[in-house]
């Protein structure tokens, strides 16, 4: 599938002819740039980068990828932290940052249109004032794209009460791989097929989003946001656990572990216990009347579960100090180790202590440090292993911690992903969550909507097994860790792809 | 695609083997019963109904078809209003009634798992006093089964606030069209595409619903329930759009028509006052603490409305005779007529004042009487027409209303269908509802799930037109009514269908 030099460099002059000059990166130095995303551990240098400005370019550009048979892949910010942007198969890259317009607010139809290279906080600073907001706030949220976001079917502290990015998505603009383009709502429950939920996290490799209609949520009367600190954390954990099964639901519930704490507080001293095994912040919000009560339920609930202190939020500048803790502390784990991987699983809340002591023996066991935030409300962990990127050896024993925490999210009866994706990542770990048959009829759907395979390749779905696997499917509990990025040719050893 | 009278006999013989002797009904006295659901205007016998008992006998029977190449179509209770369930290439007819076990009901993961022939209120009366519930309650309840519900994505009163049925799918237990058998979730947030919502509302095209995992919702805690009187029924739906304009989410605004009211006061002596247009039932539902805010806040908004008359439900016994005039409305509609066609559109909130002239101007031009209940809060319209069934005339009128006032939906930017599906009845308006290349992504999916066409052919998606009608694939916008259930080969008229 590979397009020869001379492909390559007609079809730039194509593309420039259709983008403009300087809609076009060919050169190997700007290639370089767009060889990874938040993924560092596998890189593949794209063949062109693409930079449209209007659906009908992404159009004539789709079309002249299919008619050179070279493959597409969409690309948003390159945040995706499971490679859901390398180019695996080389070909095109269409980089969505110059469609970044918000097309139209609409606050009686609780509606805006964008396009796909919207940043999320560009739209969020862009309804303050209107009492709306764009619920779906992913931690990526001051640097991902709203296309990105609807591509991976983000979450986020706020899933919990709000949901998915699925849940706010009204319509979408997009193109087939034949060049067609189809729109997808905003209708009122359209009849026919959910073709529009189908797109959805659906990483680029059925189409390509070009236009989005996003439902915008009227931002809550008031707030209650508290933080408890636990001795242990698998008291934490079933608090967590017990104030849903009082039928309360939050607006977030965000547990950080100890190892998380000591570099947030290293970082910014924010006067964090360093001897807490967990500190847990709690939001509920709505309409003031029923917060208090719902709060103090709360209060009842950690006390049981020994919380040792329980500090509430009594402004809104407290809020956002609480709030800025979270959010910073993915940033401060740059303190503790040269590389990290920020890994995505989910479990039933109730296995919320089995996982976490799951991960702790993952961690002792491949010699890999690992400290935890996690979307606990919804079970959603978020384990970051750190290691050194240089060290080939370290980096093995990396990748088997990780492969190993998801396959335990799975024995939880969790996913291997909650909002990050499938991308280049986890495609091994496809085969062990679903039944060949369900990988089977995923491929028949995406063969419906690109048979010649040419958006996003190698992606999403891991390559059908020959006849005589099918019957094994299931890879063995304990694989090799090259086998992580292993499957079909796109091996992270085989390749070289190392740095 | 008919199975000769040979090829029925033998199937007949092979059916008995997998589901017992009395699990098989081939007599034409005993197909007749089968021949048509709610929708009474459009009937085809079946060559053979069959009643599965498990999934394994589900894959039999599909299989045998599959090798007999002969149609399959799943039924449940057959109470679409749709002609859903209605065979309309004969062959097999795969009744889910037996099928009828509440496999288990999970608590502390809040979910339930049943066979697809459960009846929704089944499943409702098992629930009683576990403090949570099913919230899809759609008005056929009584009656419907859960897996039609799902098939159709069914909605009711309720979905204003809680959803329609898909919110609450966790996860489906499917036979394909060859057989094979996948299990869709319940796992969270499963990577790769969502086949399970891609399933929910495919109305039998895609595969056979075998077992369901459903979200089961907490009771709230309280409720307050108002019913609001209006001399005009422009007012009540401005009021409608303004509640939700402020913020509230109420669990349900009902409203019903002069025409319809009249109905049921004539039945069952409610007091409704008989002058008023409109008479709209509001309930909101939560923790107790917010409820009196927000309904002093609704109040307020129906007297800027000139609501006339405002009455409270001050006891849990009130509050079930104000549900009850609701319920029993359409029941109530069979004294009025001997026959009546129950509508479903959905027209943006903002809209209903002007969809309501439309109808009201429909009922005059086509001299059918209409009355109209409405799950208003979302849009959702039930124009009830009324006609005699025996009077050939009278139904050509009826169906042209119909087909008139879902194109108003249309362009008042809403939807043909809300919750009954599309079944036989509203295929000749998917082309004014999708565009061309639409129903062909639609197509695709299709062929990718069920390649020989045998699950419920020609439902869901009118036929590919010939190539050279693509280009004007609109119907005109005031057809012959005969084409609201005339075009492919299944007209109502070629078929001499009508009773």
């Amino acid at each position: 599938m590979h397009a020869g030099w001379a492909a390559v460099s007609v079809l730039a002059r194509k593309f420039r002819r259709i983008v403009g000059w300087d809609g076009v990166l060919s050169t190997p130095s700007d290639l370089a740039v767009y060889e990874c995303d938040g993924y560092t551990l596998e890189k593949h240098r794209p063949d062109l980068v693409v930079f449209p400005r209007s659906t009908a370019e992404v159009v004539e550009i789709v079309r002249l990828c299919g008619q050179y048979r070279v493959p597409i892949l969409a690309r948003g910010a390159g945040t995706s932290l499971a490679g859901g942007c390398t180019p695996l198969g080389g070909g095109v890259l269409v980089a969505m940052t110059r469609m970044n317009h918000i097309l139209q607010i609409d606050p009686r139809n609780r509606m805006a249109v964008v396009e796909p290279g919207v940043l999320n906080v560009q739209l969020a600073r862009a309804l303050e004032g209107t009492g709306l907001h764009f619920a779906p706030d992913p931690s990526s949220q001051t640097a991902s794209t709203l296309g990105g976001n609807v591509a991976t079917n983000a979450g986020g502290p706020h899933t919990l009460k709000y949901g998915v990015t699925g849940n706010h998505v009204l319509g979408l603009e997009v193109v087939l791989a034949d060049g067609s383009c189809l729109q997808l709502g905003p209708a009122l429950d359209p009849p026919g097929y959910d073709l529009l939920g189908l797109l959805v996290g659906s990483e680029g490799t059925l189409a390509i989003l070009t236009k989005l209609w996003l439902r915008l949520t009227p931002n809550p009367q008031d707030y209650r946001t508290l933080r408890a600190v636990f001795a242990d954390v698998e008291d934490a954990c079933n608090a967590i656990s017990d104030i849903i099964g009082q039928g309360i639901i939050p607006a977030a519930m965000e547990l950080m572990d100890q190892g998380i704490l000591a570099a947030v507080e290293e970082a910014y001293h924010f006067g964090f216990p360093l001897d807490a095994e967990a500190v847990v912040i709690i939001e509920v919000d709505g309409l003031s009347a029923g917060l208090d009560e719902q709060l103090a339920r709360i209060v009842e609930v950690c006390r049981r579960w020994n919380a040792r202190q329980i500090l509430h939020a009594s402004s809104a500048e407290e809020r956002t100090q609480l709030w800025k803790c979270r959010k910073m502390a993915v940033g401060a784990v740059g303190r503790l180790s040269p590389s990290y991987c920020i890994q995505d699983g989910v479990v039933p809340r109730t296995q919320l202590p089995r996982i976490v002591r799951r991960i702790a023996e993952i961690s002792r066991q491949h010699h890999i440090r690992i400290v935890n935030v996690a979307h606990a409300g919804d079970g959603n962990i978020h384990p970051i292993l750190l290691f050194d990127q240089d060290n080939p050896e370290e980096v093995r024993r990396a990748l088997a911690a990780s492969y190993e925490l998801l396959a335990a999210c799975l024995e939880c009866g969790g996913s291997i992903t909650a909002e990050h994706g499938v991308g280049v990542e986890k495609l091994p770990l496809m085969p062990r969550q679903f039944a060949p048959a369900d990988l089977e009829a995923m491929r028949r759907v995406r063969e419906a909507f690109d048979p010649e395979g040419l958006l996003a390749p190698g992606k999403l779905l891991p390559a059908k097994p020959p006849p005589d696997q099918l019957a094994d499917a299931t890879p063995p509990a304990n694989p090799p860790a090259a086998s992580l990025t292993g499957q079909q040719s796109f091996s992270l050893y085989h390749r070289g792809g190392l740095p």
